[in-house]
C-alpha cells in the first residue's frame, strides 16, 4: 500500500500558493449601525452634516455681546440686558457672540450681574468645530470599534457598508453525529463545523454549517457543487484523512484544481486546498485539534488577507517550563498554557496528541515552532501568542503537577473571590520539577500513604529546599477487579500498571514488596499506562483483570475494590513564597470552612486533614 | 447661581461606592452553542460522555491481536489473517488489540503481511482518552472561546448557562433626534445609546435602547421607573448636566437613593450614582466624549465585576511625543493616537475637547493620567491603553502634522497594498516638530507658496537636518468673502484670522506687507481661529465679513474667491530614513500613477508637482 503523501510543501509556500490563488470576492453588506461592530468598513465614510450644525453654547449660561461686556469689572459690575439664557448646546446666534459661564453670573434681584468681560467667542463651539459635512469618518478597510459607532451616529450613518464573506463549511463522515444526538461508542459529535463558524464569524464572515455528509463521494461532491454555488470559501472537514473513505482529493481534481495536498504543519499535515468554479476550497483532517489549526492558520489568514479583523491575540515572551522536541521541516503549534510566577512569565506545553481536544481548551494560548527550529531546550525564551491579555493572569496562582477533580473545586471556590487559578496537568514529577526550578507557585500531587510503611519521598530531588505541604482531602486507593480478588491472587491476574512516580505505582511496588513478589511475576506490570484516569474503564473493557486506581473510580466503573493504601491530594510550596499574596489566599481557601464543606459534598473523599500544612 | 457640585469625590472612592452598593444580579440565561462565544459560564460545564467513547484506532491501518504479530521481522514476514481493515476512529474490539499502520503493510496478492510486530495497544486511543463522562469542561465564569465551543460540541453540550445582564440606555434631552433623522442646527443626533449599546453587547449584555426623552422631569421619571423594572442596570445619558434642565439628580433622590454626584474624573465629571429599586442607575453627562468614559471607566467596570467579560485591551509603553497638563485630583483619560518609528514606540494626545469626538474616532488608545499626577512632560515613558494589538501599528508610516483629504485618500490608495497610514493631526508646527524629534516618518504641512516672493522658512527649525519634499498635491488660497472684494478692501472689512504658522496666515501677513498695510488696522486679525477649516464657514454665517481659505473651501460655502498664492501639501522626511521600508512605500504611493489619478478627479487641486521630490 502506498505512501500516502508523495510531497509536502513548506508552510510558507503554502500560504503564498493560497493568497495567489484566492482571489478576494470582494463582496459587501450594508449593515445597520447596531450590528456593524467588529465588521470592517468597505468604503470611505462621510459626514452627513457639520457637528456642532451651527454655533453653539460650550457651558451652560448666559450668551451675549461681548462688545456690551467690556466695561465690567470687579470694581465696576454691569447689569446684562440683552442676554439670553442657554445650556450647553444650544445654539447662540448673532448679535449674541459669546457666552458666559453661569458660575461668572450674581443673580442680583432677578438682575444678571458680571464681574468680567466676555471675549468674542468664549464658549462657543462653532459650527462644525467636531466635524464638517462631507468630512471623512472612518476611512475604508477599518474595523468598526464602539466608539465609532458613536460617532457614526452622531454623524449621521444610520447603515454602513461593509466587507462579507460568505464561508459554507461541511463535515464528512459517515461516523459523525449531529450534536443533541448520543453517540454511540464509535461516533463522534460533529464539531468542527461550531468551531469554525465560531472562529470565523467572530471575523465578520457568514457562515453556513451544512448538514453532515457520509462517506460517499457522490454526496460529498453534490454537497461541494452547492456549497461552492453559495459561498467564496468553503471549508471541508474530511471525516477521515488518510483512510479508505477519503475522497476529497480525488473529488477536488474532478470539480477544479488542487493546488497542494500535504503541508509541513503540525497538526494538520494532510490540508489539502484546491479550487473550484473560482472558489477556494481547503479540506481539512477531521481531527478537531489539526482542524481548528488548518481553520486558524489558513481560512483566518485568508479572510484577513480578504480584510476581514482577525481575533485579538496578545504577544509573549516568556520562558519555557519544559524541554519541546519538534520535526525539522514542520511548522509546528503547541497549545500551551501560561502563567506568572516570582514576576516572570512560564510556559508549559500541553499535549500535543491529536486526539486530545480538551488539551486545547485548558491552554490559554499556542507556541509557534518554525520549521527551522529542531526542539527547544528547558528554560529557553519563547515567544508566545495568548488569547488574553497577559495581565489578566498576572494575578493567578500557577499549580503545576497531578490534576484531580479537587482542584477544579478549589478554582471555583477561588473564583468567587476573584482569583482565577491556573492549572498545568503534568502529574506529580512535573509539578515537583517545576517547584525546583521556581515555575510555578504550587505543586499538585498525589501522594501515596502506606500505614506502617515508609514510601519513597518524592521531594527529594527538591535537595533540601524548605517546602510546605497543605493537604487537600485524601481518597482510597487499591485493587479495582472485576471479580472479587486477594492480595495472594495477584501472581494470577493480568494487571494494568501506571507510569513510576504516581501514587499507584508506588503502592503497588510497596505492596508487591512486601509480599515478596518479583515484579517479573506480574502479567502486565512491564506496561505502563500514561493515563491512570483510564485504568478502571480499561478493566471495566476486559482490556486487563486488575488496576490500581481509586475506591470512587471502582466504583463508578461498576468493579470491585480491595483496598491497599491512601492518596493523600496535596498542593506543595516553596516556604519562601509562603507570604506570596496569591500563595496566600491558595492556603487560606483551602483551609476555609466553605471549602471544606463543599468537599464533603463528594462521597469517596476523606477531609479530616483538609487544610493541615506540614513541613 | 450657585456652585454646582459642592464636593467631588475621587475616582478610586467612586468605583469603591459603585462596587459596594451594585449587588451583582446574578442573572444567568441558557443559550444555544451557536451563539455562546465571548459569553461566560454561570456554572461549570461537564462532559456527557467519554471521548472516545470506545477504544479506536488513532491510525488508519490494520486492527490485530498483538500476540499473534510477535513472530514477524523483515527476515520472516507474516500473513495476517484475522486482521480487519480500520480507519482512524473506528473502533477496536478484542482480541484486536492493536493497530498496524498502514504504511507497514505489505499487500501481496490480496494477503496482508508485515515486516514487524505490533506491541500492545500500539496505535489505539483508549476510551475517554480525550475526556471522561462527568469530567469539567469548562470551570465557572470562563469566557467561552473558539476553541471552547469545538470542545462543548465534541463533548455532548448544545446550550450553556451564562452570565446575563441587562442595561436599560435612556437618553434625555429636548434637543437630540433619533438616528435616521436630519437634525436641525441646533439639534444632535443621539448617539450615547448607539455606543453605550456596541460596548456593553460587546461585553456580553443584552441592551436596551429606549426611546429620547425629552427635558420633562415626570417623563424622564416615568421612563427610570420602567427602565429599572426591566433591567440590572440603568444608563441615564442626560441632555444637560449642569443646565436649567438637569433633572437627574432630584430624580434620583426621590425615586431612590443618590450615591454620589461628581467626580475627579475628565473628562465626565458631573456622572453621578444612584441606587432604585436596588437597580444602580449610573447618570452620565450627555457630550459623546464624557459618555463613552463614564461607560467604560463605571459601566464596563461594574459590568466585569459582576461576571462579564471585558472587551480586549493591550498594555504599551511608549515615549509622549507632545507635552500634557493635568490637574490635581483628577483621573483624566486622554484620547491618544499611538505609532512606531524607528524602532519605538511614541504617542500623541489627541484633542481633549469634551465636543471633539472625532478625535475619539481618530485615537487607537487612550493615556490615563492618575490623579496624584501633574501633567507629564515630552519624551517621558508612559503606559497608554491600546484597542488593538500593537503589532498591528508596526509597520504603519505615521504622519505627523496638518490635516488634508489628500491625506485620507493617500491613505486610502495605500490600504490597497496592506497599508494602513497613522495619522496625527498637529498642524504644521507639530510636523515639524516630531520630525526634529524622530517621532514621526514624515511631517505633513501645508506650505504656502507667493510667486516672486520669498516667504519664511518653516524647516529652520530643523537645524540644517537634511530633509526631502515630495509634494503631494496643490492648491489655490485667497480671500473668501459673501460679497466680491479687492486687495485694496482689506482694511475696511472684518476678518477671520488663522494661527501663526499655518500657510494661510504666511500668505496673509506676506500680502500685508507687500501692500504695506500695517495689522493693527486690520479688523479682526489680533484673533486667531485655531481651526482653519472652518474659516469658510464661519464667513458665510456672517461671523466675519471674510477670511483666508482655500479655493474649494470658498466654492464649497458659496462665497467669493480672490485668489492670492498657492497651498502645496507635502511630506517632509528626515532623508536618513528614506529608504526605511514605510517611507519608501509612502513615496511609491504619492509617486504612482494610479495615485495621481485619483487625485485629478478632485476639483480644486493641482497635480502637476505630485511626486516630485526636493531638498
Amino acid at each position: 500500500m502506498a505512501k500516502r503523501y508523495l510531497s509536502l510543501i513548506s508552510f510558507t509556500d503554502a500560504l503564498e500558493r493560497m493568497k495567489k490563488s484566492a482571489q478576494p470576492p470582494n463582496r459587501t453588506e450594508t449593515v445597520l449601525l447596531d450590528v456593524a461592530a467588529g465588521r470592517v468598513t468597505a468604503e470611505p465614510v462621510y459626514a452627513k452634516f457639520s457637528v456642532p450644525g451651527t454655533n453653539v453654547a460650550a457651558m451652560d449660561g448666559l450668551a451675549v455681546h461681548s462688545l456690551g461686556t467690556s466695561a465690567a469689572s470687579d470694581q465696576s459690575p454691569i447689569v446684562l440686558h440683552n442676554a439670553v439664557r442657554v445650556n450647553t448646546g444650544q445654539s447662540v446666534q448673532p448679535p449674541h457672540d459669546a457666552v458666559i459661564m453661569i458660575e461668572d453670573v450674581w443673580d442680583e434681584e432677578g438682575r444678571w450681574v458680571i464681574r468680567k468681560p466676555a471675549s468674542p467667542r468664549q464658549y462657543i463651539r462653532p459650527a462644525g468645530e467636531d466635524i464638517k459635512k462631507g468630512d471623512l469618518i472612518l476611512p475604508r478597510r477599518h474595523r468598526i470599534r464602539a466608539i465609532d459607532i458613536g460617532a457614526l451616529a452622531s454623524y449621521g450613518i444610520p447603515f454602513v457598508n461593509v466587507f462579507a464573506v460568505r464561508v459554507g463549511i461541511i463535515s464528512t463522515g459517515s461516523e459523525l453525529v449531529p450534536l443533541g444526538m448520543m453517540p454511540l461508542p464509535e461516533q463522534s459529535v460533529e464539531s468542527n463545523n461550531f468551531f469554525a463558524e465560531a472562529y470565523l464569524s467572530g471575523m465578520g464572515a457568514t457562515c453556513t454549517r451544512y448538514p453532515i455528509v457520509p462517506d460517499d463521494p457522490d454526496k460529498i461532491e453534490e454537497q461541494l457543487r452547492q456549497a461552492v454555488r453559495e459561498n467564496d470559501l468553503v471549508l471541508l472537514s474530511a471525516g477521515s484523512s488518510a483512510g479508505t473513505t477519503d475522497f476529497t482529493e480525488e473529488i477536488l481534481k474532478k470539480t477544479g484544481k488542487l493546488l497542494f495536498h500535504g503541508v509541513g504543519i503540525k497538526p494538520g499535515k494532510p490540508v489539502m486546498m484546491g479550487i473550484v468554479e473560482k472558489v477556494p476550497i481547503l479540506g481539512m483532517p477531521g481531527y478537531p485539534v489539526a482542524a481548528q489549526t488548518i481553520v486558524r492558520e489558513f481560512a483566518a489568514r485568508l479572510l484577513e488577507y480578504w480584510g476581514m479583523a482577525p481575533h485579538p491575540t496578545y504577544s509573549l515572551r516568556a520562558k519555557l517550563a519544559q524541554r519541546l522536541t519538534s520535526e525539522l521541516g514542520f511548522d509546528e503549534f503547541v497549545p500551551i498554557t501560561a502563567g506568572r510566577v516570582d514576576g516572570k512569565y512560564v510556559v508549559f506545553p500541553l499535549s500535543r496528541g491529536f486526539g486530545v481536544q480538551s488539551a486545547l481548551v485548558r491552554s490559554n494560548g499556542y507556541l509557534h515552532i518554525p520549521s527551522s527550529v529542531e526542539g527547544i531546550e528547558i528554560q529557553q525564551e519563547v515567544d508566545v501568542t495568548l488569547f488574553d491579555n497577559p495581565a489578566r493572569i498576572d494575578k493567578s496562582p500557577f499549580i503545576v503537577g497531578s490534576q484531580s477533580i479537587l482542584l477544579h473545586i478549589l478554582a471555583d471556590h477561588m473564583i468567587e473571590q476573584g482569583i482565577v487559578l491556573r492549572c498545568c496537568p503534568t502529574g506529580n514529577l512535573g509539578g515537583i520539577l517545576a517547584l525546583r526550578s521556581g515555575t510555578c507557585h504550587a505543586a499538585a500531587i498525589h501522594l501515596p500513604l502506606l500505614e506502617d510503611h515508609t514510601l519513597p519521598d518524592p521531594f527529594k530531588i527538591l535537595k533540601n529546599r524548605p517546602v510546605l505541604r497543605i493537604v487537600i482531602a485524601e481518597q482510597s486507593l487499591g485493587l479495582a477487579s472485576r471479580k472479587e480478588i486477594q492480595f495472594s491472587d495477584i501472581r494470577e491476574i493480568p494487571i494494568l500498571n501506571t507510569e513510576r512516580g504516581t501514587a499507584n505505582r508506588t503502592l503497588l511496588d510497596t505492596l508487591l514488596a512486601i509480599k515478596n513478589i518479583p515484579v517479573s511475576l506480574v502479567k502486565g506490570y512491564a506496561e505502563e499506562v500514561k493515563n491512570p484516569e483510564v485504568l478502571a474503564s480499561r478493566v471495566a473493557n476486559f482490556n486487563a483483570d486488575a488496576a490500581m486506581c481509586t475506591q470512587a473510580s471502582a466504583r463508578s466503573a461498576g468493579l470491585s475494590f480491595l483496598p491497599v493504601g491512601t492518596d493523600s491530594y496535596e498542593l506543595v510550596i516553596r516556604e519562601e513564597t509562603r507570604e506570596d499574596p496569591g500563595v496566600d489566599a491558595l492556603i487560606r481557601s483551602i483551609q476555609s470552612s466553605s471549602f471544606k464543606e463543599r468537599l464533603s459534598e463528594l462521597k469517596d473523599y476523606r477531609t479530616e486533614k483538609t487544610g493541615i500544612i506540614s513541613r
